[in-house]
């Protein structure tokens, strides 16, 4: 790309950038006013290695900032603020920086985000983008990923463990349409014949013509990350440790278990499966694949048990899927164990979100 | 690279991750108290894009961070904290890791900076290093590339112009330590046949058996550019508007009249270019293409001109080769003149940061 090139681009995103202190993108740096506390992360997103080559322009820019939203919802914060690298392939057209440039556009929006800086370049390699996201906590701590207590709960909040990772493999033809439809009849069949259909909830019986948006719904899941940053409230308001899971929940509950020098114990029953993930695992698929692989981007925290009923009693918890899956306790690592308190064995719990995992 | 070898680099870098906001980079998010203005700055290093596969990874993780320093001193502000997103390549051994971690902490130290945060990830691509840092003003005020008035002086600091760009062309072997030697011989030979000798300023003349130290001086301007923090303090104090060199003298110059709405003078002979280069292009070599090239990493400002005598009063100002090269004027645009007044013709000023310019 030329120079010239480079200014229709930063032309492209200079509308998102709106505050005095972003300067409008045309300043060596951004100038950010700010009292007290904030907390940044960033995270980069390569082709082939975080998304397919194949996935669409517009929700790559999603998830390049959703992954960032995810981890400051963690901390109990409210974005604010957002710097971005794009490393632009050569290998693709320039013509599609401006469908990029709009789909984050909008994201930003979504997410009441200013962009404040960035940078962009070519690459002779894959697509790659990191975004620097600025976020303001809510309240006066930002809970760590050390400070769990023995005897404290274990809380997801934010969304269902399966989605985005039964959405990658039909994403790469690795599940098939069939497989889930056929999944979803031989549970039906399996449960009239074993006379245990009034035992199976209504929420498992999908209509049959609702079946396609169900797999647009997994495979947007795993494109563009359905972050809520309505979590940040609860999170704040209770939170003792704190962290968003992204790698997998085996493999990011034991980063906050080793972190914070405990122990988690994990009830297999408690998890809040999506349904079609809870459907595939319960007709043969293996329910260890959808707690150990990755791109559920929902909130894993610990709290003191005296506060259940007021987490509980939150306002939105429902709506976000708040659901107590398990108990701090003395030790180290995971445990994950079934309905009758047998521990499961975890193999491959060290995803690196890989997408060949 | 498997979630293991993560780890290890996290734990690499984590020794320069010393603030307590930094979580020693096991959290997802780094915390920053601040009170009032920061700048916040981001670029991203591409091997092939602006440094070389051969180059040293000592002075490519010094690259990554020092074009980012160079954003933040020329905002007249002091960096203090960064995030290093390391995208590494699959080509290069993983070993190589901790040589990078190790001289990109050194620097760190050498400029005062924590590491708060980062990512690390691998890509089949390039290997490409994006830093955000960010500094604190020294002044209340943080100049834009926005400020510049017509009648103002134009300045430049922090070193010389053309190092880099020789010693990048003395790297890939498009300029010969012979074509330098014979240069510099040339030179001596027409000024004294020209009897002007005694008008050739003493340290144009190099001894002999300096010239590979020059060479290697040249060579480490582009490899490991020489950012110097102590600009700050006098763009702090006196500049209107400011940002730093990097893309070429006259690119740069060129974004600030732009920013501006007013046209820049600059006169040749005012630039401090580096002796070599100042000897290259007295020798057949074309000037403009050192102020057309790139790498540089000084810091050009403006001011008004009754602070003139203030500005060259400053302590250091010699040291950081302080060198007021032109004027804002009306107009647009940047005007190079020659010692009669005469405007060069500046071809190829699209400089867009490839190695291949």
């Amino acid at each position: 790309m030329s120079a010239d090139e480079f200014a229709v681009i930063r032309d492209l995103f200079a509308p998102h950038a709106t505050s005095a202190g972003a300067r409008a993108l045309r300043d060596d740096a951004a100038v950010l006013e700010t009292q007290g506390k904030v907390v940044i992360t960033t995270d980069t997103i390569v082709e082939g290695v975080h998304f397919l080559a194949s996935d669409p322009i517009e929700t790559v820019a999603m998830k390049a900032l959703r992954v960032n939203v995810s981890d400051i919802v963690a901390k109990g914060a409210r974005p604010v603020a957002a710097l971005l690298n794009l490393v632009w392939s050569d290998a693709r057209a320039s013509a599609e920086i401006a469908t990029f440039a709009e789909a984050f556009g909008r994201d930003l929006k979504f997410f009441g985000v200013d962009l404040i800086g960035g940078d962009t370049t070519s690459t002779p390699g894959p697509l790659t983008i990191s975004v620097t996201l600025i976020g303001k906590p809510l309240g006066a701590r930002v809970p760590a990923r050390a400070d769990a207590q023995v005897g404290e709960d274990v809380w997801l909040i934010g969304g269902e463990i399966g989605s985005a990772w039964l959405g990658l493999h039909l994403r790469k033809g690795e599940l098939s349409l069939a497989r889930l439809r056929e999944g979803r009849d031989e549970m039906q069949a399996q449960m009239e014949s074993r006379a245990l259909a009034q035992t199976m909830p209504d929420y498992l019986k999908l209509p049959q013509e609702d079946f396609d948006a169900e797999a647009a719904w997994l495979m947007t899941a795993y494109l563009a990350p359905f972050v809520r940053p309505e979590c940040a409230s609860i999170v704040s308001k209770f939170a003792s440790a704190s962290m968003d899971v992204s790698d997998g929940l085996v493999v990011d509950a034991g980063k906050l278990a080793e972190a914070s020098g405990v122990g988690l114990r994990i009830e297999i029953n408690a998890v809040p499966f999506a349904i079609p993930a809870e459907r595939w695992a319960f007709t043969g698929g293996d329910v260890r694949k959808l707690i150990t692989g990755g791109d559920d981007y929902v909130v894993l925290f610990t709290a003191p048990s005296e506060l259940r009923g007021a987490i509980e009693a939150s306002e939105g918890s429902q709506a976000l899927r708040l659901a107590r899956i398990g108990m701090v306790e003395p030790g180290q690592g995971v445990t994950v164990v079934d309905a009758k308190g047998q521990a499961i064995a975890i193999p491959d719990a060290g995803y690196s979100h890989k997408l060949g995992h």
